[in-house]
């Protein structure tokens, strides 16, 4: 490590920013781990103190960001020549924030803060009551503060691209438009099709079958093993909703539920996790404690976790490891052949929520609320509308409309936390997921083979290789460039659905 | 809560400090929750990286500590009339920790780290290969610097004073002194009538008996839920070495280890955290996030863990308790009647090692590492002659020899630690755990009947009247006279073993 870290950062200016960096990450690595524990085991009545400490954290954090000789250091590394990718990438990721931080006024902050802490409450009693009130008027304060924020931060095309950035650097609008464009009507196609057949189902015995809990870890432990989750350096563990996070390079922490029924959410969505932690768990460690230590995106994160469910998870030879574990823990499922977990794990229903879609559905969840967003911070729409016209557009993208607001715009919590411009990142992501399996097809022949011979080690190295161990070295566009020698292209997630559901 | 704290707390100073003093709360809250997922839940390789954000928020917390405005209005709020008590306590508590950071040279802190960072690998060899080196060489360099620590410090009448001031504010050597000249000759007496007659066994059939984790953990939760263990706001984890901290007043942590064999072990010491965790757990609340919500010292914090798992939990009362359980979740156990486990729960041997000693040999291995720590901070004995001294000291007090250095002057991690001046707290708490028991007989009746009436909340209100309630507002000698009517007294100590071992 000490060697390669000398190899990338070697110019006394980067040194002294990364040298003052560590208070910055070590306040990042407590809050993480803080994140962790409040979702896992936290005892309930700790929440209030809690929330003190984090905030308090944040605002040290923020103060030694914007402190000015960390930004003088910035600011003067920025005009530097010979400097290498690395110090670059370093400069690339500070200068981001620090301008951020800067363009965003400390009252917009605290405000949005203050909405937001009341909005999240509103929304949980909104979503019970499956009532657009009283989370609607906050909606409608948080949608203007997040165009005022557009305004400041700036933009080029469109107030939603100041937004996108955040979240997706260099993805815009635009990008995001074609690309809903040009996967729409493939999906739309295929949609028809199988709900015209009974190659993929539209709902499975298997959705029913009751588990015990012990079952369902133990598999999901198994199916770890076999992907290569590192014991030492990972963990997995309970929450009420799934997520990844690094504490560490080596320390990443994954969760799943257990509901009781429908195994394949919990064994799909630890496959979904692991990829998000691998890709923190493969990043060169050399870059540990610097800013670009990280994965670069959200969107190249969800390709990560959608390339691991969707990709390979969802495939047919994943299902015969599935099948197997399944038949395995629970004899009384073993004349379900590998076929049937296939068909199980891969049925198709136009739904109401999201997070229950299938491949085929899920970036119609996605183009609905990408449409809503950018309408509303273009000022084109009202929030007052929203409701409605969520309603409306399920409609005719799936044929199937919400009875209440609760199945409806209050199914996400992303809004009421004030996150505006993240839900394309997860089309950004199941799009890459296609578009790095052929990729890695094309460098390593059919993965459906590779499964079958359960050598993950080499799916794992090649994702190393081409985008795990460079973190936020590169900015995502130039990332993709280099590793696949194109950005972001739909015609390969196009290629994967006509594929897998049109034959 | 908040009447509470504007009753408590009112000086413009005091109030500027308070606000202030958030940051180094929330810093010492992160610490605290990294400090308890180190040993219970992070992946093994994540120690490195843990290490480097560990010290890098100690540092930052120091700093805020000793800036110049902070000090400033500490000096400033140290002149005022007319403060609270909780105020005063804030300014005595900071003051402390400023003069002592302002005593204390960087250099001889970053040299003390350094030393006990390499110090502490080496005693983990030293103890594997029992031989004194290479820890005896640190161990030189760690006394060394202590030396210099106590003349930095200052000190009336005793160098070692300097050291013990700081775990046991306004404990001294001879007050040390005097407390182990008043105890020692009572346990010698008793001990040697227990060794001639048989009412407390040398050994006991049960310690070898193997027991499934299982059930001795369901046997630890029930005895939690006994004696009041609010669950809402305290968790019970499995460590390598059982211990308990504080993250905030409602989220207070508490380890055991199930090794297996000798139930008692694990039960006696899950009941000896929840004494510490109670303490935190009934701190005003108005105290969160101020310098004074936290346990006021050392001893009287071993105190309270000594007054339950001694006082209490090795009661014949308290036996019967357990007794109930074993037999309840060991069926093959239905023959031990509870003045069996009584026997088994108080077994008398003089062995080698503190922390498997009992009541009447503890305070022995206390007394040996007082005296060579008292002699080797005023320089009346070489680090060099401590092995030996050690054994020749154990075998004079106890009649037992070490086999080994792993043994003998090896076997706490302490003084690789650079805690020197910590140990007289264990007797100290040991000696107030009788205090305070006599103290509760005298105003609510006996003991050995509130425990037969399962009466604890009575026991954690008296606690929390008496003592809980003021965290650190109180020095520890002023809060025991304000509550208990005089400071320590050994008297009551003696009085409890010639009860409990010569009758």
């Amino acid at each position: 490590m000490d060697n390669s870290f000398k190899r990338y950062f070697s110019d006394p200016t980067v040194l002294e920013i990364l040298n003052k960096y560590k208070q910055i990450w070590s306040l990042g690595y407590a809050m993480s781990l803080i994140e962790w524990d409040m979702e896992t085991y936290m005892p309930p009545e700790g929440i209030a103190e809690r929330g003190t400490a984090n905030s308090q954290l944040a605002v040290l954090q923020h103060k030694l960001l914007l402190s000015p000789d960390f930004q003088e250091l910035v600011e003067k590394a920025k005009g530097k020549e010979g400097l290498s990718d690395q110090e670059k990438g370093v400069i690339r990721v500070l200068g981001r924030e620090v301008e951020r931080a800067r363009k965003l006024p400390e009252r917009l902050i605290a405000e949005l803060r203050e909405v937001t802490t009341k909005a999240h409450e509103a929304w949980v009693i909104s979503r019970e009551k499956k009532e657009a009130e009283p989370f609607l008027s906050y909606l409608d304060k948080i949608v203007a503060l997040e165009r005022e924020m557009a305004d400041k931060l700036g933009y080029e095309e469109h107030p939603y691209d100041a937004l996108m950035d955040y979240f997706e650097e260099g993805f815009t609008t635009k990008k995001a438009d074609e690309m809903f464009t040009a996967i729409l009507p493939t999906l739309k196609k295929s949609l028809e099709k199988v709900m015209n057949d009974e190659t993929f189902p539209r709902c499975h015995y298997l959705e029913t079958f009751r588990y015990e809990i012990s079952k369902a870890e133990r598999i999901n432990r198994k199916i770890l093993e076999t992907v290569g989750f590192p014991k030492s350096r990972a963990r997995l563990d309970v929450s009420a909703h799934p997520f990844t996070i690094n504490i560490g390079l080596k320390d990443v922490r994954i969760t799943t539920r257990y509901e009781g029924f429908d195994i394949r959410r919990t064994i799909l969505s630890t496959v979904h996790e692991f990829g998000h932690a691998l890709y923190e768990l493969q990043i060169d460690e050399a870059l540990s404690g610097t800013p670009i230590g990280t994965g670069v995106s959200m969107g190249v994160h969800e390709s990560q976790s959608r390339f691991w469910e969707n990709v390979l998870g969802r495939s047919r030879a994943f299902s015969a490891i599935i099948g197997e574990l399944l038949r395995g823990e629970f004899p009384e499922l073993k004349d379900y052949s590998d076929g049937e977990i296939y068909r199980y794990v891969n049925l198709v229903r136009p739904s109401l929520i999201r997070v229950d879609a299938d491949e085929l559905t899920y970036n119609f969840h996605i183009a609905l609320r990408f449409e809503i967003e950018k309408r509303l911070i273009a000022g084109e729409v009202k929030v007052s509308d929203v409701p409605e016209l969520w309603n409306n557009m399920m409609e005719s993208m799936l044929g199937v409309r919400p009875r209440n607001f609760a199945e409806g715009f209050l199914q996400d919590i992303h809004w009421s936390q004030g996150s505006i411009g993240y839900f394309p990142s997860y089309s950004l992501g199941t799009v890459l997921a296609a578009q790095i399996g052929a990729k890695m097809e094309s460098d390593m022949g059919k993965l459906g083979e590779i499964i079958e011979r359960r050598d993950f080690g080499a799916v794992r190295e090649w994702l190393r290789e081409k985008i795990h161990r460079f973190g936020s070295t590169y900015a995502p566009r130039e990332l993709l460039k280099n590793s696949l020698g194109e950005d972001v292209n739909p015609s390969y997630f196009a290629k994967y659905i006509e594929e897998k559901y049109s034959k």
